[in-house]
């Protein structure tokens, strides 16, 4: 069906674009031209390697997309996964708020009509070293936290603004969700400092960061999940009260669980058999994926579930097929160096370091905010793995911390005319918002509720409060 | 298309079914030949009027849906809808458990194909006199209660069985949801006390009753409103936190407020705001129905939403139109005295002594359960009216009282390989079960796992909980 002549028309176009990547300063070696079994689009496509430490050999590899439509006027925004120890281009990029999204077989890519590169060019980053396709020649590299990760950050954002020069004075916005609670904050402290020791060179133009279903403070969000577990009707009435009664998460961390009573722990425990096989605990509403044979012979004759509420809760388990084919990693140039393990979504090769878990991320927070940057934390409301309960009561804290006034009182936020979720705004400056029916990974489970979100926060726009809603916005 | 040797046939075959009835005992009169826009089915729907008090001119109506397939095998159920002065048959019957639902215009009818016929034979009743098209010739009936309700359909079920013969002998089960959680365990206690006046006569062979999301006792279900609202990140943490601190639900009542303080009065109406327009508080992940003239043209270009998780949320509307059409009343034989008001889902007409909402329902539970007829408590998890978190204590306070040990612990049940709630059965006789992502009407926001519920109460079995689970169940 493809004949010469079309096939010329390609190249001429590879050609041109090339042409236009070096005009700009874009790096041609990093353009992706197309996505093995990738629908068309008008945008482009970058990814590679940028190295960190030559000496150490230890290298970040980024998946950058343009903007949908006028590219030049968007801002650029950073996008981070959590884990710690998960790939930003695995979760966000192809799961979540990127333009594309696997096909059932795993052998191709649908376009994701809600990408948030149709608000914002997109940068997604595999961090730290270790995780997805970054790496590093020097094992020890490998033992890491929070401190390093950030500071690995800072040095690829310098370094990739040196290969994206023009994104140099664009508008920067950072993003992520779960354990990136952690990186963004710290990422974007690190760029404050930056900044406040750059008295006459470059600075980062840093207008915002939003956390989704964040870490920020353990004491908090564990209690959280089981008052989620409780009032979701997941463990019982009674268990429920003997966690509330009986454990004390002052001071709780993931390493030592020594202020923890025998009950207590018992209880815990028992709540825990709710986090196993058989529920989706990232969004309780959502049916679990079967990707064993017997179950995709079950899906095929239609008896096993695939779609839940609208959403292929397969879709990781194709992203994990599509991510591992090597024309898929050529046309990425990701894999470079012929990593002796299969891509995953979360690494585990990394050793990263349990006791940052227990950082309290809301001093980092208010350093933020008092630097006049704004700070969105949102908070899919089906998720109970760090759940709204936890985050809206933290950002209260804060709020409360930096003797901030409440803007616009806790209330509905509309989007098509429905509930888009409830948000509140302190100071004009810190907001705390929920997605309803949205996954941990709210872009996943509510795609243009997600969408409207993000647009809002990247525009510096409030989210709309007041009904009667208009239905098209 | 439909020629003369068809209708010919139709009318044979009705003149058939006709015959069938008055061998087996059924009215004739009552039976329903089609209703307009009815896809073809096997199985025999009858409806109609049974007097109450000739005198006063009560008349309660009904609608009844023989079983899907062997009717003669199968038991029979009443479904009461609450309110209270709410329409089992427009509630219960044509938007949530009988075999159909109301088409997108409103002018026809399409296959419920989880309908609970499929498990039994089906009464829809409207209840008391003054809700839907049961009536009273005699005004001062419309003031009525809990007492005179539960009385009506005690004599209600005596004369509707002289009309069906055939089940006098067969298993009774009585379900129903809302305030039918008074209803319903009110009429199991008149039965039961009936079956001990009747040595030797006709005795109901009551087998065990199921409510739904059913109001049981109000200092315990109010409370849980707001509980729900917080932890489904509706209302601000401080007005959840300043509702639970202030208010004393202890001996609340819908008429008297006196026992509740300033600051809790103020906080709950605030809180009260969220059950206005703008969200679904029957189910609120679903989204709302805008059915005035310029939505609908908004939904014929595809702006609006309507369906919503799966979930058409038009129904109730579509319905409207429906059974306000002359010809759909005639074929149901319904509104014989020509009502001078309008068909709705709820009456306006009744009024309904408000005090018996405080009634607790427990002690009524606690004779039935003591009579050892199984008593199922359920609740769709997605509810904000009467949410699980008042229903689950309840249910617990009960199994306490009557020293019932833990039959099953709390833990997931599954339907199809997945999890379809959570469920705890106490002393073999009292089971609480939630329905994962339904509404306060359980079978229309989740009718697969309603229907897998229904079945297993009335076959006398546990809901499966243990897992791997069988995708086929």
């Amino acid at each position: 069906m493809v004949g010469g002549k079309w096939r010329f028309l390609e190249v001429a176009v590879a050609l041109i674009m090339a042409l236009q990547c070096l005009a700009e300063g874009f790096p041609e070696e990093d353009l992706v031209t197309k996505l093995p079994g990738q629908p068309e689009v008008a945008f482009r496509q970058y990814a590679g390697y940028v190295d960190i430490d030559v000496k150490a050999g230890r290298s970040l590899f980024y998946y950058f997309v343009e903007a949908e439509k006028e590219p030049h006027t968007k801002p650029l925004t950073l996008w981070l996964n959590g884990g710690p120890g998960c790939s930003s281009i695995g979760g966000g990029a192809f799961t979540e708020l990127g333009p594309f999204y696997p096909t059932g077989n795993g052998l191709g890519l649908r376009r994701n009509p809600k990408s948030w590169n149709k608000a914002s060019n997109l940068l997604f980053v595999d961090s730290p070293a270790g995780v997805g396709w970054s790496y590093s020649n020097t094992t020890s590299d490998y033992n890491t936290g929070d401190e390093k990760t950030a500071k690995d950050m800072l040095m690829f954002m310098l370094r990739w603004l040196e290969k994206f020069p023009q994104f140099k004075t664009r508008n920067l916005f950072l993003a992520g969700e779960s354990y990136a609670g952690h990186y963004v904050p710290q990422l974007a402290d690190v760029i404050l400092e930056y900044n406040t020791r750059q008295s006459n060179r470059f600075k980062f133009n840093l207008k915002g960061i939003a956390i989704g279903n964040p870490l920020l403070k353990l004491d908090r969000d564990v209690p959280a999940i089981f008052e989620f577990f409780w009032s979701h009707g997941m463990i019982s009435d009674e268990l429920g009260a003997t966690i509330k009664n009986q454990c004390d998460f002052e001071d709780y961390s993931f390493s030592r669980t020594h202020n923890i009573s025998k009950p207590c722990e018992t209880a815990m425990n028992e709540a825990g058999t709710i986090i196993t096989q058989y529920i989706n605990y990232y969004d309780i509403l959502l049916d679990i994926c079967y990707p064993s044979l017997v179950e995709q012979e079950l899906r095929l004759k239609k008896m096993g579930t695939k779609m839940s509420n609208g959403v292929d809760v397969c879709m990781s388990y194709e992203e994990q097929i599509y991510l591992t084919l090597p024309e898929v990693q050529k046309a990425l140039h990701a894999n470079r160096t012929q990593l002796p393990y299969e891509w995953s979504i979360c690494s585990s090769l990394v050793n990263y370091n349990y006791n940052d878990g227990s950082t309290n991320i809301l001093p980092i927070l208010k350093r933020i905010v008092k630097s006049k940057v704004p700070v969105w934390v949102f908070s899919g409301d089906e998720d109970s793995v760090i759940p709204l309960l936890g985050s809206r009561t933290l950002v209260k804290e804060l709020a409360s911390d930096l003797n901030f006034n409440t803007t616009v009182p806790y209330g509905a936020w509309f989007h098509k005319g429905q509930v888009g979720g409830w948000v509140i705004e302190y100071g004009n400056l810190l907001t705390f918002a929920t997605v309803r029916g949205a996954a941990h990974m709210v872009p996943y489970a509510q795609p243009s509720r997600a969408l409207h979100l993000f647009t809002s926060f990247v525009l510096g726009r409030r989210l709309p409060h007041k009904s009667p809603p208009a239905l098209h916005d």
